[in-house]
């Protein structure tokens, strides 16, 4: 459909209606992480042009890098056939993963060479570099 | 974590322990679809190199494409922080959308004019072209 508005808010974690939500690099297309919003999230993201999410650990509005600074400035949001899901293109200043890497999907499954195998021998591995210490930006565990 | 694969299947939706894949185009990083899987699904992707999703309309084991012919050849599998999310790095065959898009994501919420807006004025628009003819592909409704 076209016309207003209207997300289909279907997934629902301990009660709150929520859409998910994919955050892409603007320029590489690189996926940096999936999360989900609210209603609440997804207005507060359209009209600040931060990227906002509804914390589903903490049960609360989530303002992306308000405590590290890494915002995710919005440029675009499409959403999908079934209007339950967004796709945020972003600037990501920082790094988008706590974890210190760009990307939260820092960690390879299966290569190329691997598809095809038997599932039990996989091994996880990680294949990106850290860009910052997360101990310098969230402070000592 | 790096070790032998073991996510988080942490996502539940009607009683199934599920974790978020979203699927990209292997070449150009296009995002394709988001959906579920659970652990048998997992499995099968890595298995026999094609995407495998759990439908939570239909309850059962999705094979993408086993209807279309719209198979997703599966290059690399990431999984993100939180072991809870997958990306894949597909070769798409045909459309990955039931309604004859490439993406499922060819509604555009906002584009970077309209960010910062108020929310109650954002109008949902169609911005890419189909390649296929639905009925052609899944018969008339």
């Amino acid at each position: 459909m076209e016309g207003p508005l209207e997300l289909n808010f279907r997934h629902e974690v301990k009660g709150e209606k929520l859409v998910i939500a994919i955050a892409q690099d603007y320029k590489t297309s690189e996926v940096l992480m999936v999360a989900y919003m609210n209603k609440e999230a997804l207005e507060r993201t359209i009209e600040t042009g931060k990227a906002h999410y509804w914390s589903t650990s903490r049960c609360k509005l989530w303002f992306k890098g308000e405590s590290s600074g890494h915002f995710q400035e919005v440029h675009e949001i499409l959403t999908d056939c079934d209007e339950d899901a967004v796709l945020l293109k972003v600037k990501q200043n920082g790094g988008a993963c706590h974890e210190g890497y760009f990307s939260c999907f820092f960690r390879q499954i299966c290569s190329e060479d691997s598809v095809g195998q038997d599932a039990g021998k996989c091994e996880v591995r990680i294949v990106k570099e850290k860009i910052f210490e997360p101990e310098k930006i969230y402070g000592e565990k």
